[in-house]
């Protein structure tokens, strides 16, 4: 815990993910009184600079909206992948937020705890999250003690978008290359990628088409091919890969979880959020009671913020958060 | 087929491989006369001047150690991966040997083929290649007519040792992790990247030591470890590998066969050629009858190179090309 020293009439928290960056003005009990959203604010993504503006940018705007001044602000916790990662990244946006005002540097904190307080202010439990990477924690007494996987696309990460895109174009690969059976993936990817009617599919001109395109991106974009298997359901080859990712996704939640450690399970990251399927797969081979999904780690980078600056939220100031937040998304989409 | 005019003395044969490249001057008659290796000739592994070096360096010695000029070669062969690759690789080769007093421009043909004919001289049949890529090909009438996989470490290549070092190395990572089972990989990696000595294994310093170390080189420098696959042979989980594998290069072979199409199936590249575990399981999987493995392209780059100056080879041809390559390889060694 970070100590604030009294009097301050808010604090700024910072979910700083891959594709959105949503930053929150919330008072001491809870309430949040101002909320944006701007681009990526991952620094291993954009960039350093990239990041720290749209930090910048949403937080502009979260004390506009909630008509607080910056000089106001006690302190501002930043959720991020890699925790602030680089020192310039940290500095960057320390940068960017002292002009606005907020002379304080910045404190970082894990994303993935951010997405377990959103589910809930409950101190001890579980997240799992799969979004472009995959990883699981373990929550005891409010810090994050255990992590699994969180390795990269090329050496972990099972489970998670880029896993199941690899495995969406590798299957309408050997679909197209006669090594595995016809599936429904297959002009699903070809129509995406606008091939088939420039080359005719099932020609190993079309094959070649696709490899050529797929390889000019950089590899972690196959995670933008997940989402086929969602729109493919029903079809055996999508259902197997998203048993497999399920079931991965369960063993790396196995692997952080202490039978003496009880709590509710929180799901949170794109392919989690929005994969129905894949959720009750995980849910249903994890055998965990309280499974919650979430749809990013607003409301817990937060709770983090309120917890650095010595506020515990209890189950009523965590709906006092969760309302007020919510209510200021609905005016803001 | 290219019209070679008569009379001349030799041909050249070049198979330029990703490790190292063989050239053989060979006669008429199939009668190997010189033969020598150098470094890599995979112009998309180490660029198109290093490796037209090889080619040239290799070229080079074996003219020497046939006694034969450069000028008497009535025609060059080179077999390569992605047959020449780009026009500069292609244009710099035959610089390169123009330079040794060939002037005809080189030939490029398929290295798949090439390893194919090291097996067998007949015109029809099969051949699986298993190196840091995987592929399978159909062969009828002397002519590579179908290709199954060769789709890169990211695509395809399955059953590859890209594909068997990044699962040795995934399943190390899952191990240390607590996601699955212990397995006799482990330690073999860590002693091979001299992990355990700094951080102590086990903890998840010795994976993150593992993963930054990883992430460091190119992805396909995980085929590195594919041959710790055979080292830790008895474990389940290298077992359950080597088994992954062996079937899905079965599957890459039943894309190309045709039923209509009997012949031998040859197998090569480093894996297959030194993986007996791994042949076997395919040789098991395919059902085939006649299944032969081979050590590299040598002998069929020169088949080859027969073939574009008109001379197919029959049984005693193909004896006379193997027992006469075989005795100056006993020597260059």
């Amino acid at each position: 815990m970070t100590q604030v020293t009294p009097p301050y009439t808010a604090l700024l928290a910072v979910d700083a993910g891959g594709t959105s960056t949503r930053s929150m003005v919330v008072d001491p009990s809870g309430r949040c009184l101002g909320y944006a959203v701007a681009g990526s604010g991952n620094p291993t993504a954009v960039g350093s600079p990239a990041a720290a503006a749209s930090v910048a940018e949403s937080a502009a705007e979260a004390l506009r909206t909630a008509d607080v001044p910056g000089g106001s602000i006690g302190l501002a916790v930043l959720a991020m992948a890699g925790q602030g990662g680089t020192t310039s990244a940290a500095a960057e946006v320390g940068r960017r937020l002292a002009e606005l005002g907020i002379a304080r540097p910045p404190v970082f904190d894990s994303d993935l705890l951010a997405t377990y307080f959103s589910g809930t202010y409950r101190p001890d439990g579980y997240a799992v999250v799969a979004g472009t990477g995959a990883a699981a924690i373990r929550v005891e007494g409010g810090q994050q003690v255990a992590v699994a996987d969180a390795l990269g696309w090329l050496l972990g990460d099972e489970g998670s978008g880029f896993w199941i895109g690899q495995r969406v174009v590798r299957a309408v690969l050997a679909d197209l290359d006669g090594r595995q059976p016809a599936t429904a993936l297959t002009p699903l990817l070809l129509q995406r990628l606008e091939v088939a009617r420039a080359v005719g599919a099932g020609s190993r001109a079309a094959i070649l088409a696709v490899v050529q395109r797929l390889y000019a991106a950089p590899p972690v974009r196959l995670a933008d091919f997940a989402a086929l298997v969602f729109e493919a359901a029903g079809d055996p080859t999508a259902e197997g890969i998203v048993r497999d990712a399920g079931d991965a996704l369960a063993q790396t939640l196995a692997a952080v979880t202490e039978p003496s450690v009880s709590g509710p399970v929180v799901l949170g990251g794109g392919i989690l959020s929005h994969g129905t399927a894949l959720a009750e797969r995980l849910a249903r081979t994890s055998g965990a009671a309280d499974v919650r999904t979430v749809v990013d780690g607003a409301v817990g980078a937060a709770v983090l913020t309120l917890r650095h600056a010595g506020v515990v939220l209890d189950a009523a100031g965590f709906d006092t958060l969760t309302e007020s937040l919510g209510a200021l998304r609905l005016v803001r989409r």
